[in-house]
């Protein structure tokens, strides 16, 4: 399989030529050069992981996959699945995705026998490739057709204003992304967009990444700082807000880049629906009270206190922009409660930010949660 | 009057020696060099505050007052006051608190003979400068009372934790600030108190002045990311918001530095008190709803698009943060609804952010905008 690109010309995160090659855009180059890795071998996807080369949860499992395929090209003993399984695994280790795709590369590769292993592997991360984009693509869909409804709603002719937060968008991903599917989705229909990018301090994945993406696709949009977007709530600037989520507790809240929540806040305040587009798998039906339960990572102050990009003459900078010596404090994520939440934007609809909602819609994974829904 | 530093040793921002020597702290090069200019003359008075080595309305005030005494050093007819009056207008046109300063020079100047009109300038210049540091002065009085109220209902020993927004310091006046004046109280007082200091994108005035100044005096602080606050407020991490204002209404809303209204809504959404501090004559009583009626004025994009700092080696470099060609929006202020302000701190004390109550407080101004207030 070749990965499409959802509209041409494009640059895809990951491609398979189908025979074998596969190249993944250089992420850390992004977004002041544009620079493709060809990964030869298991030892190249690793690298590519753990240097952050690629980086969001679905495009992590995707890479991970063609490194189990490509580790069977130098070698298709079991004792071969095993290393290059360990290897990968140890790349990030926290990323769920990986976990989940290695561990359906292995029991794949172990039953298949060992002359076909090398065919098998590349199909099968073709497969998870394929399945990630059709996961985006089902939001995406869902998520056009809330678009659409409210661009009805606004004066013929009027543009669609959406603003975002963080990167939740292809890059994280095979294809799509999931904030960003109804976007690109609605662009394509020729629905008249405009995209408000929060720039996401500290890391200005918004900035950087998302403000890429979208210009790479000829979506138009405009970067804020993260302290506009109440202001544009304010005066009639924002038709919807689209974000993504690492995590989304039974109940519906969602825990997300820092500074979720003051965004949910402001839709809240001005009457402005605020959406959630998620794959269903980061739903933890383990978790109810996600300001309660879920703990908040703390990162390095260096992200806050330091700041990279590019000089006037071309060079990448670093440079210091507090006061020698001054502390800084770098929360990555908060929790957006349910109740500021206007839906869940998933692969199966629409759903409300609610337990029962929730089960129902995926019960399977409610149940194995102990959580009830459907037939349980 | 030589400008007594609130605690010794201190930076002031302004200084006079009492002999028609006036130095100013070179704001542009902070945080990362503490420069002084000696002002010789008029044009240097002029060039410091168009060029913003001193910024604040009550700073730029101050300075050009002494920009007005040390004219008259050079010639002191009739024509040498107009000719400063207007040379000194025309560095900053919309500064409020300039217009005001120099109309009172000129006026004091021309009442007063050629020979004393020297000293006469300085003095008077001393008296403005005077006045503002007893304005701050009050408002840190009324805050510390606040303050104290607060800390009173945590837990002995308990530390008082502060969230300010943007710079509504010492830096932007004679001394003391507004919203750092009850700061610097409450730790001149032994109250235990840290700040957490929003970083305030795109002009970082809370990560490079804030972080400075209170470092400066030893108050305990952290720098965060804008997107940081409102988690902070949801796992009880800060127990009362204070930040300055550029304009209030006559109802009580606030507008202030963009962002500001995010925090305003976090506060509430956690019980959290927010209060704004002001100097009185930053009421405008002839508006009265903010958000309909208060233009928001639209800033430069390379402030959203560019960072500068310091590198690893010292140099001050400033790089492109979004990729090459991106369009950014730089709002500059936001206003914060007075349902949101738990109170207005002033020289004349706390006041409820509403029509009433600020008529009630302050009725000659009131009645001078035809809003009634007092016997009016």
């Amino acid at each position: 399989m070749s990965l499409t690109p959802t509209t041409a010309p494009s640059v895809a995160t990951i491609r398979h030529d189908g025979a074998g090659g596969v190249t993944i855009l250089d992420q850390t180059r992004l977004p002041h050069a544009v620079e493709f890795v060809p990964l030869g071998d298991v030892a190249a996807a690793a690298e590519a992981i753990s240097a952050m080369r690629v980086r969001g949860a679905p495009l992590i499992g995707a890479t991970a996959a063609y490194g189990m395929a490509l580790a069977m090209q130098a070698g298709d003993d079991d004792a071969a699945i095993a290393a290059a399984h360990a290897r990968l695994l140890a790349t990030r280790p926290t990323a769920i995705n990986l976990a989940w795709a290695l561990a359906r590369m292995r029991d794949l590769l172990m039953d298949t026998p060992r002359e076909a292993r090398v065919a098998a592997g590349f199909a099968e991360a073709d497969r998870i490739a394929a399945e990630d984009v059709e996961i985006c693509a089902g939001i995406g869909r869902a998520g056009l057709a809330v678009f659409e409804a409210v661009l009805a709603a606004k004066p013929a002719g009027a543009r669609l204003e959406v603003l975002t937060h963080c990167n939740a968008g292809r890059l994280a991903c095979v294809d799509w992304g999931t904030a960003t599917a109804p976007i690109y989705m609605a662009h394509a229909a020729g629905l008249p967009i405009h995209v408000w990018v929060d720039e996401t301090r500290p890391r200005n994945q918004g900035a950087s990444l998302t403000a890429w993406e979208l210009a790479e696709r000829g979506v138009p949009h405009t970067v804020i700082p993260d302290n506009t977007g109440g202001h544009l709530m304010q005066h009639g600037m924002v038709d919807v807000v689209i974000v993504g989520t690492d995590r989304t507790t039974a109940r519906g809240d969602v825990c997300n880049k820092i500074g979720t929540y003051l965004k949910a806040l402001a839709a809240r305040d001005n009457g402005v629906p605020f959406y959630v587009a998620l794959p269903s798998p980061t739903i933890d039906f383990t978790v109810d009270d996600g300001v309660a339960e879920i703990p908040i990572e703390e990162r390095g102050a260096e992200e806050v206190t330091h700041m990279s990009g590019k000089t006037a003459d071309g060079r990448i900078e670093t440079v210091r922009i507090v006061p020698d010596g001054a502390r800084a404090a770098n929360y990555g994520f908060d929790v957006t409660p349910a109740r500021l939440v206007s839906g869940l934007i998933t692969e199966r609809g629409v759903i409300a930010a609610e337990a029962a909602a929730l089960a129902a819609a995926f019960p399977e994974a409610a149940r194995a949660a102990g959580r009830g829904g459907g037939a349980a």
